[in-house]
C-alpha cells in the first residue's frame, strides 16, 4: 500500500526551505510513500532538482495562511491557501494524511470545517509524543481546548488509546489523567467527574497520574484539558532549553572545562541526540475524518522529517476507523450508565 | 533583630534525622536566629548533643500529622501535633515563622484556622522560587487553590509583587499572568479576565506568559491558578529527572563514558550545583496572617536548611505589612473600578 502526504510547504517559521528539503529526504527513506508538495509552485520547483520524480508531485496554492494570522480570518478569506489546499486532497481521498507547520489555530479551524469530527467527537485533540523513563507516552490536548467537559476528557482517552492500539499494536495500553495529588483536593471537578467516567469506560484505565508521572511512563495515554497540557509541554521546552544553556555555559567556562568537553563530546553527543526534542516533532490532530499532523513551527529538516514519517504511520494503521469503532462501542454504555 | 523559627521537627519523609540536623546547622550559620523544635521530645533531645545551647530550645508536642492523613481530620483531631504547636506559636508571637515538611493540605488548613487569612485576601497561595536564564523568578499558586476566579489570581500578582519587593528590595517587579498562546484561544475566560484585571492594578504587569517563558524569566512574578500551577511544577521535577537519569545512564555506559565522566566530572558538579532543586526548597503559603514555608516532604538536610533560611528571610522582611498596606491601596481602586 502506498501512502500519499499531502504537505502544506509554506507552513511554518522558513516554509520550502525546510519543508521541501524534508519531503525529498522522507521520499527517499520510504519507498511505499508519495509526497503532494502545496503551495507556490515557483518557488518549490526550483528546489526539487531531478530527485524523486515520480513520487514527488507539485500542487500549486496561491495564498498562504501567516503563523499570527486569525484563524477565524484565515478559514473566511484564504479559500486557496497551501493549507487548505493541503486539507482539501485528505477530504477529496487525494491524499492519505496532511502535515502542516502552520498557525496552529488556523489548521484546526480548516480541518474541522473541511473534514469534519467523527462521529461521537465533539472536539479534535492535539496529541504528542514525550519521552519518558520507560519509553515514550502519548499526552493529549496539547492547547485545541481551554475548557473540557469530563465527557471531552473521556473522548481524549478513548481516542488516543485508539492511536496506541493501531500505531503500536498494543490492545489495552493503559490510560491516565493528569491531576494533582495535594491532600485537602486532589483535583478540580471536572478531573474527578472524568475520572469516574474513564474507570467506567473499560479503558484499561490507570487513575491519576500527577505531573511528575509524565516523565516517568506512568501510563501510555494521558489526557488533561488543552490550557493544563499546553503549559505543561511548554514548561518542560523552557526547562530543557535552561538545563542546556546551563550545561553549555559550564563546559565552556574555561580552558580546562573546554578540554573536560572535548573528552565528554561523544558521551554528550548521544545524550543530546537521545533527548532530542526533534525526534519527537510532529503532533497529531486527533477526532477528525482525516489524519493532520502539526510540526513545530520552527522545525528543521530532521524534525519536520519526523511529522512526515508519523503522518504516514498513521495513514498506515487504521487509527480513524478504529477510534470510529470505539466510539460506537462507547455510547451504549454511556447511555446505560 | 533576632528571628525566631518554630520547625515541625515530625513533618516530612525523614522527620527529626532532617528537621534537627538542620535547624542545628541553620543556627550555627546565622547568628541573629532562634530556633524552637517542635514534636516528640523523647526523640528530639537526643540529637542536640551540646550543640548551640541558648538559641536552640524544645517544645514537646505528643500528636504527628501523618503524611496522608486527611487536612480535615487533622485539623479537628490533631490538636497537640508538632505541625498545630508550632503554628500555634506563630500565632501567640512566639515565632516569627514556622517551616513544616509535613502533609500539605494539612499545613494549609490549620494555618488558615489558627493565623486567619490577611484582610482583602481571600485564599492562600503558595509561591516557589524557580531557577530561570536571569536569575530566578516567583510562581503562585503551586497547588493551594484548584480553582480560580479573575480576583483571586489579582490578589496572587499583589501578595507575589509584595514578596518580591520586601524580600528583594525592588519596588516594582514584573507580574506575569500564565497563559498559552494558540491563536484561536488567547487562553481560558478566568486568565483573559485576571489579565485585565492586573493591567488596571498598578502593579508592572508585562501581560501573558507562556510556559517556556516561566524559565526564560520573563516575569519576576508568576501567577497561575493552582491546578496548572502544580501540574508545571511537577512536569518539570519528573523532566529534570529524566534528563539527569539519561546523562548519568550516558556516562556510565562503558569504560571509556566512564573515563569521560571522571574528566568531566568538575563541570557535571558545578552543572549539578547549580541547577540542584534543593537550593529552591522551602515555598511559601502567602496570604496567612503569619508566616508558614512549606518545605518538600522529601527534603534532605541541606534542602531543609534553605528552607528555614527563606522563613526567615521572610520574617526579616515585614512581607506581611506591605502585603497588607498593598492591599488596602488596591481595594478603593478596585470599587471605583
Amino acid at each position: 500500500m502506498t501512502i500519499t502526504v499531502a504537505i502544506d510547504c509554506m507552513g511554518g517559521d522558513h516554509g520550502p526551505p525546510v519543508t521541501v528539503p524534508a519531503a525529498l529526504q522522507f521520499v527517499r527513506e520510504h519507498a511505499d510513500v508519495r509526497v503532494v508538495l502545496v503551495g507556490q509552485a515557483g518557488a518549490i520547483r526550483p528546489m526539487l532538482g531531478d530527485a524523486a520524480v515520480g513520487r514527488v508531485s507539485v500542487r500549486h496554492a496561491s495564498e498562504v495562511v501567516a503563523m499570527d494570522e486569525s484563524p477565524s480570518l484565515a478559514l473566511r478569506n484564504k479559500k486557496d491557501s497551501s493549507m487548505r489546499v493541503a486539507i482539501n486532497l485528505v477530504k477529496a481521498g487525494e491524499a492519505d494524511a496532511c502535515v502542516s507547520a502552520g498557525n496552529t489555530g488556523a489548521l484546526m479551524a480548516i480541518s474541522r470545517f473541511v473534514l469534519k469530527m467523527l462521529p461521537g467527537i465533539d472536539r479534535p485533540a492535539i496529541c504528542a509524543v514525550l519521552p519518558t523513563m520507560t519509553g515514550h507516552t502519548h499526552v493529549l490536548d496539547l492547547g485545541a481546548n481551554v475548557d473540557c467537559s469530563p465527557e471531552h476528557l473521556l473522548q481524549f482517552g478513548i481516542m488516543g488509546a485508539s492511536l496506541v492500539a493501531a500505531i503500536e499494536h498494543r490492545e489495552r495500553p493503559t490510560v491516565g489523567i493528569l491531576n494533582i495529588g495535594e491532600e485537602e483536593i486532589k483535583g478540580n471537578d471536572v478531573a474527578k467527574r472524568a475520572a469516574e467516567l474513564l474507570a467506567d469506560s473499560g479503558l484499561n484505565f490507570v487513575g491519576n497520574v500527577e505531573g511528575d508521572g509524565v516523565y516517568k511512563g506512568d501510563a501510555d495515554v494521558i489526557v488533561c484539558d488543552g490550557f493544563v497540557g499546553n503549559v505543561a509541554l511548554k514548561t518542560s521546552e523552557g526547562l530543557a532549553q535552561l538545563l542546556a544553556t546551563f550545561l553549555r555555559q559550564e563546559f565552556r567556562r574555561n580552558l580546562l572545562t573546554k578540554l573536560a568537553a572535548v573528552v565528554a563530546l561523544p558521551v554528550l553527543q548521544r545524550f543530546k541526540k537521545r533527548v532530542d526534542h526533534r525526534q519527537y516533532n510532529g503532533a497529531t490532530l486527533l477526532g477528525l475524518k482525516g489524519i493532520v499532523v502539526k510540526s513545530h513551527g520552527s522545525a528543521d529538516v530532521l524534525a519536520f522529517t519526523r511529522a512526515l514519517q508519523r503522518a504516514a504511520e498513521e495513514a498506515g494503521s487504521g487509527v480513524l476507523a478504529r477510534i470510529s469503532e470505539r466510539v460506537a462501542r462507547q455510547q451504549p454504555l454511556q447511555e446505560t450508565a
